[in-house]
């Protein structure tokens, strides 16, 4: 074998193994018994070494050296070897280790302290959990910006810079189109009623295959918080159930099928490649936002949606499919970022992407950190944080050392935003499409332009060579001026 | 750390990294999507290769070379590990990974043959696995016999001579008994109806708990097959549901909590271990039918259950809980081991006992496998075989290369015979236990006396610990002479 066969059989072996850790997490949040969560972290402890091992082993350095890739496909698979293997010889086993035990018990005392509203319980825990991908950081980093090293990890090639010169361009509209919309005389009926389980699972099911979910390589349960995990020809989705609100199962399903789709459409011969997957977080996320608003919450899908809710639970008490988009539309104060909707996702996500740079950068502290969460969030959304648990504890993310995560959030708002414009130059008549419950024009569209391509591309590279032109924040805030100022009559 | 202190590491993480290829097993009978299987058996051999590879470590020899038990449970885990790795390291890599792909292939082939009646199509096949699993087993018997070698897999100790022996012994015996009950003038009833799935459910998980699985640390799924699966904190079972017979499921399920309990009630402290599971096969299928048979089949019990399976099904239209009794271990003439009584089960074994050990000495030919299998069957059952799904192609053992598997299954019964005598002499009020449905007191016994060691010791030294004699065959026969007696009036 040639040293590029045998780096693609490793790389092989490593990602089938890897699939296997996602199917482990997957059981423990579906399926496992609770009295076996001490035996799984040991089993996800012995297989985690076993991929870290083989993601490190020193016959990668030998085998890059000496490849000879065949086509474009090939450059790609060595440019994400390379890459993969530069981060994981960075950081050091010690630290890695300790990485994965200190936030395991972070994430618990997160959960505790989130519960009981306990601010200072957890601060000792952030703060080492802080100075431990710090640590990590400047190691990736290599001389040049922490947070830069973080983020490389979830939207390689985007840059904190840029992403700060995008928000600061984002932030006057949104907060203006906020205002306009929650002043607007008229607003929204909310959804009211008990909505049976059983009728919400049929329709998120039908709703999953209406977006293109592949039930013969997937399948859906239930968890507490809804998920998409696996590659290829297993994907799987949960979604969770809420008898007064179905809006939360089904667009939750169509978010996640959103994700899932992405995974299952990759082209078959890049599976077990690290070309297998979305390009990024922020990519995937662009294809579950884009299924889930731009498409799921459309006028033209929810005069769809609208029949076949009535058809599953009766008359819903709001009027017409007009009042019933606006219900699905509704914009409310809130404090919570996963209940927020779409006008105010991304100043959710622009108040932390600050906090957590000035965290990495060392410029704020943990002790300073509530403080700092509470002013900002008074400055951009108007009102007072009563309590922890519902401003700077909410999150999962930092306790289990997730930084430079959040910003791939609106990244996906963004591109989706792109792809949206683009699809509907390529397709004038999508509205009529959306009407009739007949997804496969754009999903098809979306297939071909990027999810089959998978990992193939760098992200903006990927956004690019579906829509034309490179991502900007431009036709995201354009179209959430036109929706919302049309839905509450501005 | 010590040479045993390393070993003991290793060999922790190895055993978590079984368990997880254990819930790679479970998950494909239970939940893999169908269009997963494909991707499966590739994550699946990763992990083997994984496992190979940690199993035949060099270093294992040296560390076994330098380590220094520091108590009896030590020196039996390094003496388990000796022989792993003597079995593992004789097998050479080509030769175990060509068992894997042959059997894989002849598991479907097999498959497809069963369902056509189509034996000609499944020789070839099984010529092949035979042929492998006797270089196998030459390699693993050193100069040894073959068989012997194979057996060793499944019960370490036992021998092929003296199995035989025993067999010789216990034949005539259950052959007259057999003769005996079927000639008898009155034969118990069938039970007749059809049997609502939700409360055959319902009372497989009443039985579950009254047999002691804890569902903290397991789950019950629905699977084609009833099976159970892993060791320590996660150890799942899963049964089918007949609408027409309810007995299927009810006592598979008991069957299948044997064996689970057994894992969950080996002591924690050798967990991930060697230590940590069942002693052996023929150890583990005597928790299995002793729960099954001398427990869930006895007078005593049936009488609870009658009165459960009435409160949830209505009347059975059987009479009282002596017909019910009678219906419960009716004995009627048939083809198929796997729907066999307690009075002919061993017959089939024997059957296969010798025929496959025959097999592994070359004595006798593939192709001259049905006659005699058709030959034999007449001889000890009196009816001849009508076609092939119904004889020699009935259990997928030898197409997945399991031989010296199947005599285990009549060294389970063997060893219930005596640990029921055993618990009979030392809890003479079991029957009034069993009648009240309250089993605390023999699973107590059976946890301290012989599941709570795991394979501390050796087989048979197990079952001589817990019942103060060794392994014989006299109490099963006595045990079912006196059992059918009373049930058909003889």
């Amino acid at each position: 074998m040639s040293a590029y066969e045998e780096l693609l059989a490793h790389e092989r072996q490593t990602q089938a193994l890897a699939q296997v850790m996602g199917r482990l997490g997957w059981d423990q949040e579906t399926m496992m018994p609770r009295g076996a969560a001490g035996q799984r972290a040991e089993e996800m402890g012995a297989l985690e070494g076993v991929l870290h091992a083989r993601r490190t082993d020193p016959r990668i350095a030998d085998w890059l050296e000496a490849a000879d890739a065949p086509d474009a496909a090939g450059r790609a698979i060595l440019r994400h070897v390379q890459r993969d293997y530069q981060r994981n010889t960075r950081v050091p086993a010690r630290l890695a280790e300790e990485i994965a035990r200190v936030t395991s018990t972070a994430q618990g005392v997160w959960a505790e302290a989130r519960a009981r509203d306990d601010l200072p319980s957890f601060r000792p825990w952030l703060e080492r959990v802080v100075a431990l991908k710090r640590e990590e950081a400047a190691g990736l980093a290599a001389g040049g910006d922490l947070y830069d090293a973080a983020l490389d990890d979830y939207e390689p090639g985007a840059s904190a810079a840029s992403i700060g010169a995008m928000f600061d361009r984002m932030r006057p509209r949104l907060v203006a189109l906020r205002e306009r919309v929650l002043d607007a005389p008229n607003q929204p009926a909310p959804l009211k009623g008990e909505f049976a389980r059983e009728g919400q699972l049929r329709l998120a099911r039908i709703l999953a295959e209406t977006f293109g979910y592949d039930f013969a390589r997937g399948r859906m349960d239930l968890a507490v918080h809804p998920f998409s995990s696996g590659s290829g020809a297993d994907v799987r989705i949960t979604t969770r159930i809420e008898e007064s609100d179905p809006f939360n199962c089904l667009y939750s399903t169509i978010h996640e099928v959103g994700h899932a789709t992405y995974e299952q459409n990759v082209l078959p011969e890049y599976a077990l490649t690290p070309l297998g997957q979305g390009a990024s977080m922020g990519v995937h996320e662009s294809q579950a936002r884009l299924y889930e608003n731009q498409l799921g919450r459309s006028e033209a899908f929810t005069r769809w949606l609208h029949g076949r809710m009535q058809a599953e639970f009766g008359d819903l008490g709001l009027g017409g499919a007009d009042a019933f988009h606006a219900t699905v539309n509704r914009v409310t104060p809130g404090f919570i970022r996963t209940e927020a909707d779409e006008v105010q996702y991304n100043l959710h996500i622009m108040l932390r992407f600050d906090l957590e740079r000035a965290l990495m950068a060392g410029d704020l502290t943990v002790g300073d950190l509530e403080a700092a969460w509470n002013d900002r969030f008074k400055s951009d959304f108007g009102v007072t944080v009563p309590r922890p648990s519902q401003g700077v504890l909410q999150d999962v993310h930092w306790s289990v050392g997730l930084f430079g995560y959040f910003p791939t959030y609106s990244l996906g708002n963004v591109y989706a935003g792109c792809l949206t414009q683009a699809m509907r130059r390529d397709r004038p008549a999508l509205d009529r499409e959306l009407e009739t419950g007949d997804l496969a024009g754009p999903l098809g569209w979306l297939r071909v332009k990027l999810q089959g391509h998978g990992a193939l591309m760098e992200p903006a590279a990927t956004i690019e060579a579906a829509c034309g032109f490179a991502p900007q924040e431009g036709p995201l805030l354009d179209y959430l001026e036109t929706k919302f100022s049309a839905i509450y009559g501005l």
